[in-house]
């Protein structure tokens, strides 16, 4: 089933799917394009969030596909991409906080912390399904790290002291990951089973999925484009 | 059935399909190459225009396929293709009064209205097609909402404290709103079956959308484009 057979009008799971994938296509073709409009010091950031829609065009594109053939939540290919784009999103944290002396070792911390979150994650939803409460649960310790971390650690320190324009950016950004980023453990219960199912119900993980990723990944760029304009004064 | 396959001389709603897709192409190519032609003050406006003719000229290929395999038409991937393009030119009405203090809360109103009427327009054509006639009444209201507040609400006041120039553009984006947004109803009450079935009759809808679309995308960024130009007195 390629995307040119017929499509059923009420399928909003694939409408989300197929929306999800060009508004990423769209969203990279944006920071990509507006690069040229940064100074240098800028440009890094901005190319990095243009990373993370881009990664996140492609593999919509194959989920999508999975989608229509298959009416499956295409699994195996969102954790790949999550794989790389949150890893990324930490980066992002770094780079901003460079001005003020963040160390790599700050980046390698939620780094790693990303990547302990997911592979738990994805056990608990493709791998060991009867005890994704369990995985989802060590997966989450892993969430309130990085959380933690943003919002009281060193990262918080350094974003003091970088000054009022990136500690703003930097709290704007600390809220995408506790509200934002919460968005997906509540897909994922919607989608397994554990104690959570008798009040949350079952529904579909990837609308949920879809929506929380076109906030995060489009909206935590738009906020670096943002902070990146109002540091060097461009009008835009 | 791909391009490549036998095609028909007459099928005229194929052939609008595939030289608008080129047309959007192009004119992404047009928009996208010109950037560096101007200041980074009227950068994000261009790269705006040219972000909508390639989120159409992606869309227009799939709905190519989508025609030429099926012979029907396309509904899915056109509201796809207007639920992003049309809240793109909410932002272009912001960025070019924002020099006069435009408010984000004036684009996201806009944003929010053509929502309405895009959502409202796919129940109508797509999903309960019973009550085409009551769907597209909601959805009209929603049109008029936005036709009002840039004929006359604040985004009309905004313009006239931003100076000859931009409140001429202003203008005539306008014009295109109330006239050329106006042709897709006309397709609508076209493909669809309702009171105004017994006079209108019934004809292509793609081949009324194709056209309208045309003028609007291509259209709407030109204008921009213009009004860039003038205000930079760059010579093209
Ligand atoms: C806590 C938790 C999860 C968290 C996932 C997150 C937070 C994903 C973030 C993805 C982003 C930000 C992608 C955008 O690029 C899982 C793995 C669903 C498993 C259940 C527990
Ligand atoms: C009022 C109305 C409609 C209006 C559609 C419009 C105004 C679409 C504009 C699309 C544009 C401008 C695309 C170009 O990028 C519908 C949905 C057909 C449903 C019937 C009532």
């Amino acid at each position: 089933a390629d995307v040119s057979s017929r499509l059923n009008p009420t399928d909003y799971v694939g409408f989300t799917f197929f929306v999800g994938g060009m508004a990423m296509m769209a969203a990279s073709a944006f920071f990509f394009l507006s690069l040229s409009q940064f100074d240098r010091k800028w440009r890094t950031s901005i190319l990095v969030s243009g990373l993370i829609t881009f990664i996140a065009a492609v593999h919509y594109f194959y989920m999508r596909d999975y989608w229509f053939a298959n009416a499956e939540s295409p699994t195996f290919f969102r954790y790949v991409d999550w794989l790389l784009t949150v890893p990324l999103m930490c980066v992002e944290f770094y780079l901003i906080l460079k001005v003020a002396g963040a160390k790599p070792s700050l980046m390698w911390k939620l780094i790693f912390a990303s990547v302990v979150m997911l592979v738990t994650g994805y056990f608990g939803e493709a791998v060991f399904t009867d005890q994704a409460a369990l995985w989802g649960g060590i997966s989450g310790v892993a969430y309130f790290y990085i959380v933690y971390e943003i919002w009281f650690g060193g990262a918080k320190k350094l974003a003091v002291a970088a000054g009022e324009d990136i500690l703003r950016a930097h709290k704007i950004l600390c809220w995408f990951v506790l509200v934002g980023w919460a968005i997906y453990p509540l897909g994922y219960m919607l989608g397994t089973d554990g104690w959570y199912t008798s009040f949350l119900g079952t529904g579909s993980v990837d609308v949920v999925y879809n929506i929380a990723d076109a906030i995060n990944k489009i909206g935590f760029g738009l906020v670096i484009y943002a902070l990146a304009v109002k540091k060097q004064n461009v009008l835009v």
